[in-house]
Order: structure tokens, then sequence, then C-alpha cells
């Protein structure tokens, strides 16, 4: 059966209910009515489900998923300093290969098919994101005030070099400036450079807490979203990471310089960072994106989740219930995370000629009756263990939630020993 | 293999992990080292998974499952003016069975063990909980200035009379006047002398709004909780939902007169009620509870995201990571329900003597590896469809995820056969 999509709130391609999507060449080559001359590789059909963009998770550290429930409910200098830290200064490549693929097993089963990555060891990352079929942002994390700061710079170079447009093309580099409380201004020139002479964009985190506003007001006399656009960071394509703390004055300037923002609403409510002024955002025209953070400040990977605190918190912090309606917490997942990303020409929507990155979700649940409206069922009831299928860029990589990439119990095994050896070995 | 339960946090029968759990009449006769001479009916092997005392949700309409997704991201007042009310209006008892039904079998399969209800058509509810094998407590619901205020306080009182201590004392009834601003004090007046005469509780909504608040300073010079002190109400069993607005001074009231709390925090979050002091609540020894509320407000009635979203909230607001920390949370859901709803004698924990209400988590997922700790992973990466086995009152009502003692499908094609008639009828 072929039934034609529903369009909903004013926009094509955000889902369809049910219906089929013909792929031709790991693009969209038809949705809905479906010519039988038209040219397809494959017809997936989504009858029973509900077809989506898969989801597009723009902030995290995939290889912290073996730090998940290590160190939790502290504050924030403490979980750092007497726990993440050490354990991370002793990592070694095969962890970061078997975190990342516990993370990309876990965002796999939960529906997000491209995920933008700030980490160590990236090469392990990146084989990780070859062999699993997923779509990912990687740049490799330089702390400009480490002793390792020149080299994390050339190391990300050499990255960008090996693996931007690898993967059949699933694999895109960035730099990864870590911040600007860590990342001077004579660094950032440096990272500008290369992004300049690469073609590449800037990850970096941004007016995450409190304490960051203190202490760059306090070395630079002005505050962090600023400071970037007065050393010219703005001029290149930025993913900003929680922009929690930002003013109206420096709203206006991420709308004005289409800075990439990464809410990770639970991440920042976990940590208690602070609520972003997102309304205010989305009201200046910034497509406001989601994001997990790692899973040891989360403690999951799931979209769904993200997409619903994200909606819940900003109700109740504007103390207005229709603040983020429901299909605009969708478009946060998808739409805006391709925009984010810089990647809205290819993926987060499902159209003719977008990449083939779909999910399906199966409706047929006890939490999902009855039908009244899709988009609030997806975001206010819905569950990650409701994804049913993943595709990206065509290629199937989860059928009936089993990932048919992915040798699941292996990795479920190596995470955990790498894991256990990691703690037993920080005492 | 019959390992010793894991204590935690200086406490006794939280979970166990792995261990095995001896049940005797529909109570829990030993649990971990379990001696083969005791008296048992049955053993629960809980290998490879994690055992915890059920949830207890505290406050929800369960029959208000139908308008899940019907209305949602409105103002609260249009939300009830132009939706709600209308399509409540013309409810049916058959309606109420299925719509009660579809919100048990949810429950059940997100881990519920006993829900506190109050809505009408409760002969229906109560014979849906006979049917499903759960554990419930009932109110139906009185709305003191409406014409029929009289006449459901009378079938209040007969409803208490027929089903209080009934299907295999299963069913608790309690009186339930809607609010303060509903139910003026000449009227829960009567509510109290019939709460003296049949010996049950009050379940009353309070202090949820602004609006509330507003009203009642305006009516009667003071605030909801001092108000309900004021006319006696407290020296009942209490069972109060929301206590959003409440100052210091009511919290001393609470705390002191043993208020059972049923905080909801999607609910407050979605209608943008505002943020319930619960961290002061708790400090003052409150055992404050969790609850979904109705799935038109909510939208799901999965206890696993409350207890999320509990600790997130509350973390967010106080700007303190330290606030509710996961073990704090998973009380929450378990023994402080018990306590709130006055059960504690017999639910909320694992331990022996108690009543076998236990459910099983199946561990082996990716989003919960590696295994760092239980109660972190339960509060902030789980998800309802983790849960694997039910049991109330020793009887298994879900294996394996499937429920037992009900027909799945017929549940679903009813429920959304009532829905549909309902939306159709009011236009």
């Amino acid at each position: 059966m072929i039934m034609p999509m529903t369009k909903r709130h004013g926009e094509t391609g955000d889902y369809c209910l049910p219906g089929n999507i013909a792929i031709y060449n790991g693009r969209i080559s038809g949705v809905g009515n479906i010519s039988e001359d038209g040219d397809f590789d494959r017809i997936i059909d989504a009858s029973g489900c509900v077809a989506l963009p898969g989801f597009v998770n723009t902030h995290t550290h995939a290889a912290m998923t073996l730090f998940r429930s290590y160190a939790d409910d502290l504050p924030l200098m403490e979980w750092l300093n007497t726990k993440i830290w050490p354990i991370e200064a002793i990592l070694t490549g095969p962890d970061i290969y078997w975190g990342t693929m516990l993370c990309i097993l876990e965002m796999i089963k939960s529906g997000t098919t491209v995920f933008a990555d700030m980490y160590d060891f990236m090469d392990d990352v990146a084989r990780a994101v070859d062999e699993s079929g997923i779509r990912a942002v990687l740049s490799r994390g330089m702390i400009g005030v480490a002793p390792n700061g020149e080299r994390a710079l050339q190391e990300s170079v050499q990255f960008i070099k090996n693996w931007h447009g690898k993967a059949g093309e699933r694999i895109t580099a960035m730099l990864g400036p870590h911040a600007p409380y860590t990342c001077p201004p004579e660094y950032l020139k440096k990272v500008m450079k290369y992004a300049e002479e690469l073609e590449v964009g800037i990850h970096i985190h941004l007016a995450e807490t409190l304490a960051e506003i203190g202490e760059i007001e306090k070395a630079y006399g002005t505050r962090p979203v600023q400071l970037m656009n007065n050393i010219g960071l703005f001029e290149y394509p930025v993913l900003g990471a929680h922009l929690v703390h930002v003013n109206t004055q420096e709203i206006e300037i991420l709308a004005a310089k289409k800075v990439g923002v990464a809410h990770n609403p639970q991440s920042n409510m976990k940590l208690a960072s602070g609520i972003a002024p997102v309304p205010e955002m989305l009201k200046k025209g910034i497509p406001v994106a989601l994001g997990t953070d790692g899973a040891s400040s989360n403690n999951n990977l799931d979209m769904m989740e993200e997409m619903r605190s994200a909606s819940l918190l900003h109700k109740v912090s504007t103390m207005d219930p229709t603040t983020i309606p429901a299909y605009q917490a969708l478009e946060m997942a998808t739409r805006n995370g391709a925009e984010a990303l810089k990647m809205d020409g290819d993926i987060g929507q499902i159209s003719v000629g977008k990449k083939a990155d779909i999910i399906l979700i199966d409706f047929h649940k006890p939490h999902l009756y009855p039908m009244h409206d899709v988009a609030a069922h997806l975001v206010y009831s819905a569950q990650s263990a409701d994804v049913k299928t993943v595709i990206v860029d065509g290629r199937v990589i989860m059928e009936n939630r089993q990932v048919l990439t992915l040798d699941e119990e292996r990795i479920l095994y190596e995470a955990e020993k790498c894991a256990k050896r990691l703690v037993k070995a920080v005492g």
C-alpha cells in the first residue's frame, strides 16, 4: 500500500505516516506515491510505522560512554578533578575504539544517524564510524593551554587530511578547540588559519557555565561569545556547544553569524550548568539543535529524551505551556541539527534528493495509543526502544532492532572490560 | 545461583543484584540467601536482572489516557475549556473501562505495580484493576461546586463500601475531593465526616498553579495549604497532588501533619505550572513521592521518566548537581510512594514480610553498559522498555514483556475506537 505523505505544520518533508520511500544511490528518490517506473534501488515500506529523518546528535564525546554511571551527583569541579580527568589521562586507543563502538551501538538503537564528536585518539573513533555505517562529524579535542596543545593541533590537521570526506563521505572532519577558557585567542587564531586552509568547520564549547563567564570576563574584560566574535572565530563555520549563559546582545551575534547551536538540555540539567535561553534563540531565527553531550553527564545518548526535556524544561522555565511545541522539538532533533552541522543540503529531512538517513518508529505500542497527533506522540510519549529500523546513506543498518553492522555482544563485553580495567588502574 | 542482596546507601531492602526472592502467600518470605527449607510458593530468579520494588504512581487519572496527544502545547484554561472538559462531559462507562485498561497495560509494561487514581465511573475503573491484577488506590473525583456535588459524594460513599479492600485486597478506596478551589470548606467538612466514618484517606489536588493560589487568597484570605490546615483536613490521612506553590511555613505544616506529597514533575513542566520546592520538602523529612498525572498532560505513564525528570529538574533549578541523587529518586518512586499512600507497612521495599510487588529490570542493554553504579543506571540511563518482569501480590502479571493478565491487542483496538468516537462526537 502506497499512501501520500502527511504534511504538517505548513512544512514539507518532516515525516510520513504511513508511506513508502524510494532510495536510489544512497539518496531519497521518491516519497509517498512512488512511480513504479522511477529510479530506485530499494523501496522502504513504512506501513504501521512513522518514518522520520534520523536524529542528529550535535554534541557528544562518544568514548566517555565508558564512564557512564562512574561518577554522578557531584559538584562539577570535584567530578572533573577527582573522577573524570584522572581516568581520561590513562585512556588508550583500544579503550576509545570500544567506548565509541558502545556509544554508536546505543545511538543506532535509539535512532541517531549522525553525531558530532569531540575527543582524542580520533583515528580509532573514525575506524568505529567507518565499520558501523553511521555518519559522523569528528574533531580531535584540543586544549590550547595544555603542554600538548601544539601537538594536538598538528594531530588535528593530520586527522582532517586522513579522514575528511572518507568512509563513503560519511565522515566530516572539523577542528575541535575545547573552549575559550582552555584555548586563548592566539591559539584560536592558529585554529582559524587551519580552518581557512583546510576548509573545515570548528566545533567548540561556548558559555557552558557561570564559572566560564566569570573566568573569561576576568581575563579579557568581555564574555565568551563576544570574545569569539571579536577575534573573528564566527567568520568560519562554527558549531557551538551549550550556549547556556548568553545575553540578548550575544544572541544577536549568534544569529547574525549563523553559529550552529547544540543545546544539551539533560547534560545542562544534570550538571546544573543552567537553562539556556532557547526560546529567545529560536525566536531570533537561530536553528537551535540538540545534543546529548557525553554519557558520563547525561547518562544516555537518547535523542528522544532530549526532545522531550527541551520542550518540557523550556515550558516550565518560561511558565508558558506553548513554548517549544512538539513539532518544533522534532525539528530541533532533525532539521536544525543538519543546519547546525552545515549539512542541511544533504540530511535532516525526508525529501527527494536528500541522503537517505531515515528511521522508522513502531507505533504499535500501548504508550502510543490512541493516535490523535503524531508529533505529540513522538515528543511526549515515545521512547527510543520504539525505533525499529535505521537507514544511513541508503543502507539499512538496523532492522527490527537488530543492528546489522555490529557484533552487539562483543561490544558489550569489550566495553565492560575496558571500563573495569580503567577503574582498577585509577584505584 | 543465589547471591546475597546488595545493600546500598545504608538502607536495607532497596534492590538486589543479582539475587533470588522467595514468595509465600503473596508476601516476600526470603531475599538473597534463601534457605531451601523455608516457606515459599515460588522463588523468583533475578539473575542478570536487577530486582526493584514495583513503582508507585501516586497520582493519575487513568482513563484520560484516551486523550493522549489530543490536546498539547496549549495554555491551561484554553486546554481545559476548549478541549478536555467538552470531551470529558460525554465519557461513558465503557470509555472509562477501556481507557483505564490502556493505562494499566502501559503502567504494567513500565513497571508500575500500584497507582492512585482520581476520576469518574469508578466501578469501571475498579473492574479494570480487578481483572488486570494491578494494585490501586481509587477515588471518585468530586467537584463540590458542581451541580452533581452531592451526588458525587454519595457515589463516593457507595464506591468505598463496594470496593474498599476488594480484589484480593488490591483495591484501597479513598475520598477524592478535587481541589480547594472546586470544593469549598463546607463541602470538605462533609468529606472529612465520611473519612472519619469510613476510615479512609483523602486524595486531593493542592497548590498546583499560581491561579489557584490567587483564587484561594481572594476568597479566604489565606493560601490553599494553610486553608486546608485551618479546616482540619490534615487531621485525616491526606494524599496531596502537586504542592507546587508552597512556602516555608506551608512545608512545615505538610511535614508536621505527615501529608503524603505526590510530585508530578513532567506534568508540572508540560503545563508550565511551576517547579515544586521538592529539595526543601525532602530536607524537612516529607517523603515526597512521584506521580505521572494523566496521560493528557504528560503524555505517558512512565515512572522511570518521572525519576529522571525529578532529579534533573531540581538539580538545575537549585543550580546544585548534588540535589536528588540517584538513590533518592529511586526512593521517591518506590518507598516514598508507599509512605504517601500510607501503605509502607505492606509495599515499597523488597524485604521479608512485605507484599511481593516486584519488578525485574533487564540490564543487558547497550545503554546500561558498562556497570559502575546500579542506582545511577536506573535513574539516568534506563528506559521503561527495560522492565522485563512484573509481580503484584506474588503473582507474575508480566513475563518477558508479555502481560499475562490482559489481551493487549483487544485493549489497543477498543481504546482507539473509544477515542475516535469521542473526538468525532465533540466535533
